[in-house]
């Protein structure tokens, strides 16, 4: 009998791009054994799935509520022990509940629920179980990321007087301009995407990186969001003036309509000592550029580098690694808790992180329809 | 006797930095003749000074009155044509207001005045004359700029959505923190520089980009400025939300405590049909980015280029031309413009240019001073 | 029963990097599952890895001949179909012989035996038989990679008329001055890693990358060497001036002194119409630079693209993928191959590629020390 | 009176782009005064090129015996100090020894004359004289380069043992293959450009490199040029093996069919504690990757830059100077030189570095015609 974890996955059927990235990520570093799922509500997409990504079928469930009943009704050396839930982000709130009740692991997707309160009483659940409940900010796991918190742990940038953070796409630009495009576009529908399109999406990330960076906290925001037309209902752009821990000031600039921009997330601190950049879409690069002394690069693999950092690395320096690579970080991590290993409190974000996150949309998007206003984050 | 336009010189003596690019700006294209000037308050510096430079000292003069006195006395054919004023700020109005009067043209660093109210009053002053008045946004000048600003007249970008510009220094850095260090730096001091340091210095050059590669205005504006420090009476650090013609909004970014950035002035403009991006840094790309299409970087000196953007380049392509090239450039627009000749509107910046920067200034500081609120522009 | 090809695996155990480099890329596509092999020689070591990575220890065996004798006696229906080679390199022509000998198709990591006649030998023994032989030049698995090759063959190019490649590596540096420690590398030992050290781990690379990218052959070369002290007896650097098909001339760079640099892999080809740059370290920009025109980035992901370069490609662009990603899609070719599914000559390299680069190792040893003169390959 | 050096100028009239580089360059530091020369041969080209420059004619000579028959007529306080020569490069040697006979200091482009002959007798002719003697290889005016070369004298690099030298242009691929064009191309006619095209006019550029940076020398070259069709006459690209001081071996790669390259000049020099590279068409930064430490990129300005370096920029770190910097630079050192002052052996190049220059050129083509073998330098 293999010692690895068993997974089981909800959603990330058919061409689902979260559905191969979970899954290359658990195959990673042999730790996880998907041994089933519900990857589809249709059955017969469902089973035929499961075969072509070579499982059996035995555990591959008609819907969520059969997974939960059969799986709890085996022993439990044979049990699931944690559960990638991969769905619609209206599902991950009353999937990732029962999952806890019953006592499983989760591996979320973000953003967490589709409202605060949800999120609120989700944290609450968690907190009357023991399992571990990851969300995945998969940029989180990226080794030079890593890296940047250890420097900023370390003092290596003095105390933090500025943040400025980037995540443009372009991805929307060819949709939004036309009426029936936009209408049918399913992140542009509130029904089925929540209160938010680009800063449910992409400003979250900004904004989980800022906390997982620096240990600072957003503690307030002013939003100038973004809708183009009038009967877009959904924010396609935005910029979102912050205020950190202290009072510390920064900016986080979100867009889908950055025309050419593919994934461009950048991440910008600067402190007393030192300033520091990291772009996603060459993720292997940490600038630091402390005061006075030449421009450094860092780069992964390296000993300078932190043991957080250099865990998230497989190869020697110049064998670049990518975002499937990164995701597998957080696998990793979630391995050694789910093992009863000792782990950084850096290798994977939690339900804190994923909560916090829907604070910040909530508030971010009720700054702007209450006429760009200043909105305390809890 | 030369034919060279005779060019009188106000500052920029000693170790002025911006001395040394005015000077070689004008000689650049053999258009100019240095013939006189003030280039300290102080004659004996004045002196040697222009001996250093090689100058006669038969134009030197005393102070800006006995310039004026003695200039206007002279014959037509060996007055001083144009006279650039390199001063500190609160000297540039009354300066340029008397050279007006006196029928000189002007090349004026930026910013134009201390006050809307002066800059209002200079330029009515300069519409009752017949004088070339060129501010010099320096920037407007690199063949790239210009390259954008063809590259927008002809619709390369379609309709424009957003509008991103950063310009990020650590120069402040070692300065801010040290209570006495601050107090001691005159551009900390609102007596000598005016109400505002960052916005002042370089979120004008920000504004003014924005206004010259677009061809839009901005209208209003909404800033948060950082002033770090409670005796500290001057901004260092700033966001600027913006609205700019038929509501096209953006976002301003400015700093002075952005440790160990250099000179990074960068410009993003999403349109419907492509984005393009520019880094003062590395002057010689522009980054278009056409929906659907391979990224394009475009390189000065290639006949892909404009006109305008041809005109700025003196060598062949890969022989990179820098920041007095671009100075250089302007300075041989204003050539042609006193010479009579015809030129495109992209050459040089002028007085209008400088008024609008002085409200762009006026309204951010009174945005933040009021709460973060929106302001209108003229 | 699971539907994927049954996978053994030699060698690879331990802190083996070549060893998760195939394990993730074999998983990454759910097309393979691993079902045994020999992992260490050390019988506890290989049993205590194989629980490791999750593996139930019925198929890991004592040794190569072992498993041969073992895993031919199965049903053909639960029998290994592949195994990978992953030991060190003299043993790989005996184990690829006897597999082949056995009907077991082959990856075989690369340089793929010790000697040419060794490879020659090998390739006719599998002209005999029907096996899928693919070595892994691992870099030919990147997405532009593949798109460059689609490049020439479509003609963006023209007539090629230079390359240049470059491998540059700076790992032996602190090793190789040290008397001491550069008599304990194994590298540097001939009766272990055959006659040549940098030509034949890195320079191999750059070869195969000529002939996959441009189709052309290498046809001759002069080679100067670089062995630094006298009782070094491994070339540990050098410059290869190559002629190939048609007389196209070019060069080779190789180096394992190259101080600081990491793994930087560089082709540069340029034909009559285009000339075509590529780097390892940053492996999703092709930088394509047609006749007077503006310099084109391509990247991967994007419908402009080939088929084989977005065959290689898994998620949206802007989400960086690797070197783990590039050995994944020659794994995923493999098993194209192996389930009789049509794929293109591109997916993986095969053991002409291997023999090929055996040919170009002695040919190069040859020309050195023969003063620097022209060899001939076959 | 002027106190500058006056300067006359033999070439570069019309549309010269060595005119306007050296005429800026001249004028850079208000260290020269253009006093006159002779731009053309074909007088009304030359005096009313004088004009458009804004000089009196009063001494713009007919032809060039005629400048020095006038020129040593007058007295030594009104005579030309120095002449640069920017004429076609078989003039460079009957006008630079005329002019050493009469006393004229020099500065003169590249390749100091048409053989190594020539260059011989002219360094003996210096030798007799109390003439400075500048040779403009431009590119080490450069700050980086300047301070690459203080890092390589300091130690940073330790022992060099690899040196990687590229200088690839485009330019003349549009002309080489179409018969006509390049018969008619006058850099292909070895009757005006000497013996070689690539290797004379931009190979040389990088030996010279190589001996500023590391202080080396260049011994023995192995050359394999290539001149594509047969009915050129010309090199139009090539690769070199080099032996440098202590046999420390090297590449010189120089093309100009590399299609699309601009103006790519790289310099890559590894050593046993660090490496170093540089790209003349982004001069502003040498990247320095010493062993086991973050990459360090070094920029201009700052006070971490030897005193070479740092002399060489007049603004502060992120205001981009260029080629006409560099040049300014060379101009700069030699009115030093002239005027008595100190100055370091780095600031511009002499008569020695032209001469090993054409030592270069003639030994790299008799290598290449003699069968690519091994010849030496003196």
């Amino acid at each position: 009998m293999s010692s690895k974890i068993r997974l089981g996955i909800l959603g990330g059927g058919g061409d689902s791009l979260i559905g191969v990235l979970h899954r290359v990520a658990a195959n990673m570093f042999d730790q996880f054994e998907i041994v089933g799922g519900v990857f589809n509500p249709n059955w017969d997409e469902n089973i035929s799935f499961a075969q072509k990504i070579g499982l059996s079928k035995d555990r591959i469930y008609q819907d969520f509520d059969t997974l939960i009943k059969e799986e709890v009704s085996l022993p439990e050396s044979e049990r699931m022990q944690v559960v990638s839930i991969l769905t619609p982000n209206f599902l991950h709130y009353p999937m990732a509940k029962k999952l806890l009740e019953n006592g499983f692991h989760i591996i979320c997707e973000k953003p967490l629920t589709t409202t605060y309160e949800e999120a609120l009483d989700l944290q609450r659940t968690r907190e009357l179980s023991n399992c571990i409940f990851a969300v995945t900010y998969t940029y989180t796991g990226y080794p030079m990321v890593r890296q940047m918190r250890k420097l900023v742990e370390e003092g290596r940038l003095g105390k933090i007087h500025k943040i400025d953070i980037q995540y443009y796409q372009g991805w929307i630009n060819p949709v939004i301009h036309d009426p029936v495009k936009r209408a049918a576009t399913w992140r542009l529908q509130p029904e089925k995407s929540g209160i938010s399109c680009c800063i449910g999406d992409i400003g979250t990330h900004a904004f989980d990186m800022i906390e997982f960076v620096t240990g600072m906290q957003v503690t307030k925001v002013l939003a100038d969001l973004n809708y183009l037309y009038e009967d877009n209902k959904m924010d396609i752009d935005g910029t979102v003036l912050i205020r950190c821990t202290d009072g510390v000031k920064g900016v986080i600039r979100a867009s889908q309509i950055a025309t050419g921009e593919e994934n461009s997330f950048v991440v910008k601190i600067y402190g007393e000592k030192a300033g520091m950049k990291w772009e996603q879409e060459n993720p292997n690069y940490v600038y630091l550029m402390e005061e006075g002394e030449a421009l450094k690069v860092l780069k992964p693999g390296h000993l300078y580098n932190s043991d957080l950092s250099l865990d998230g690395t497989k190869l020697p320096p110049g064998h670049p690694e990518g975002i499937f690579d990164a995701m597998g970080n957080i696998y990793k991590g979630v391995a050694r808790a789910i093992n009863g290993k000792p782990y950084d409190s850096g290798e994977f974000p939690t339900i804190i992180d994923g909560l916090r996150g829907m604070n910040f949309i909530e508030q971010t998007v009720a700054s702007n329809s209450g006429g760009n206003i200043w909105m305390d984050l809890d």
